[in-house]
């Protein structure tokens, strides 16, 4: 008998709060429609792993997976090693700040759960998955697995070492709202982890305009959390615009792509970079909103970028099949 | 048959936040033993009530106790009004920062709730008492009340106008430290409405300093919390001190009481207010932690008032008997 099974988890954006959530503002994030999906299969020859993830960050991702394995295992108690097929297919650019590590924990997780015990909980996948993603990133915040799991705007915040907060938003993008736009800048020199010692040292030398800095982003954060709610479009550019401001304040947003961001912001639009940003170079994807869709083209193509379209608040892991053959 | 419900709630004081907690940072609160106790029996002559609440304050009682009837019999649709004698019995002193018109409300609505339907839900008690605390207060927060119904510590931040965290902390206060103290100064004259009104005009004027003070006193509540789990006198000592001077810079600290507090400070220990506070006079109850009982004796002595011990942490709404006879 051979079974498979098959989940797929989202990638997440930043709508704000990235940065100053590691400094105790909050962090309204969004799963997306780009898609991992694993499946998990018995093989004949020991525990296998393929990806289809960019050559550059395969080797990462191999281990993210295998960690997964490691983490599920070691919680079930399933020794000897598994020998299980692992097929990663992901949608999600890696290192562009889209969630992709998260979502190929959460993913595999997921599949190797319900693969070794038909056990579907959520709840366990997201605390699993978060093991796995400090096993790679150190002291990742808790909010990328929450929205690959959970799907939906989850609002998070770090209150103390020992409490998070992690609420699931219970609404969608309001019907007056236009589309959301991905930009692809590129994929940043720095990882997020360099970023966030950055940021850190700089609100150190900053002290009391630092905390100015994350009160204004975190003011921004609030604000877009309402406007999406209740579809006021004004505000929502007034509040990503004014977020993106404090990012630049922190030192994330490269140079580099700050007159994409300004074109944007000129049209009457607003613009954000996503999760670690950039210092020098790219920045990874950028989050634009924009009414007017062929405007935005064409200032993205001016700057010889390419524009996507992103649905928010996407659903979370989901069990695509378990069948039995 | 005569049914006969009792149930009593605990007081509650701020560890921190109080204020704050209005313009989005947290408040730690913690149940106290000091109990409302509310029995519910048939009446044969209609809705009587009896409280032994101090002559000043035993009007605004008796409102908030006929607005809990009136909020559970329109959730259950009981009509016409029932003829029941409700008698509240309060330890709880009145008009002094310590929760009295919150305890009174949950322990009413939890009576009333198991008198009528026999159902035990602390969850629903607290959503009717902050129902009931809305008629009498206009913009209570909803910490209050669910400090009195889920007892021991309480974390509560508003985070968006749809969105407020309520943890309960999963601790006691930790073993090391020693126990904390109230002393009663006397009523204020300003009511907590007019106090929070007077906040808000002076952040609104105080700008950037005003966030600075806020940022201190998030800052002073998440050390108080850290403090008492792990059992960190010095930290929490230090995180009062700080907390109490926010609390001072956003002119809820009266000039009357501020010896008494500096006083506390300079022998070793620490005290605020709590809740509202006071402007110019009295301010309520205060509360401080020092480990010399008898050197605080001393000091609360010489300014006229007298010490009283205070456990944290007690366990919230309670059912105490619901026999028929």
């Amino acid at each position: 008998m051979t079974q498979t099974v098959i989940v797929s988890a989202p990638g997440k954006v930043h709508l704000m709060g990235e940065h100053a959530v590691v400094h105790g503002a909050p962090a309204l994030l969004s799963a997306i429609n780009r898609r991992v999906i694993v499946s998990v299969t018995t093989s004949q020859s020991g525990l296998k792993i393929q990806s289809n993830i960019e050559h550059a960050l395969k080797k990462q991702a191999d281990k993210l997976i295998a960690e997964s394995v490691r983490v599920v295992c070691e919680r079930f108690h399933i020794s000897p090693a598994p020998s299980v097929l692992i097929s990663v297919n992901s949608g999600i650019p890696a290192g562009r700040h889209l969630g992709s590590s998260a979502a190929v924990s959460v993913a595999t997780v997921g599949a190797l759960l319900y693969f070794f015990k038909k056990i579907w909980n959520p709840e366990l996948i997201n605390t699993l998955a978060f093991e796995v993603e400090k096993i790679q990133h150190g002291t990742p915040s808790g909010g990328d697995n929450s929205a690959c799991t959970y799907g939906g705007f989850i609002w998070f915040r770090k209150e103390l070492d020992f409490l998070k907060t992690i609420w699931q938003l219970p609404y969608l993008v309001h019907k007056n709202l236009s589309p959301f736009y991905l930009i692809d800048t590129g994929q940043p020199e720095e990882n997020t982890g360099e970023m966030v010692a950055l940021v850190r040292k700089f609100m150190d030398e900053l002290e009391d305009n630092g905390r100015l800095l994350l009160f204004q982003n975190e003011q921004a954060t609030k604000d877009v959390a309402t406007a999406v709610k209740y579809g006021n479009e004004a505000l929502l550019i007034d509040a990503i615009k004014r977020g993106e401001k404090t990012l630049e304040g922190m030192g994330v947003v490269s140079p580099a792509i700050l007159p994409l961001i300004q074109d944007i912001e000129k049209a009457g639009g607003a613009a954000k970079i996503l999760g670690g940003g950039g210092k020098r170079g790219a920045v990874g994807y950028v989050l634009a909103y924009y009414r007017d869709k062929k405007k935005l083209h064409d200032i993205v193509k001016k700057h010889g970028y390419e524009l996507e379209s992103v649905v928010l608040a996407e659903e979370g892991v989901r069990l695509e099949s378990g069948r039995n053959k």
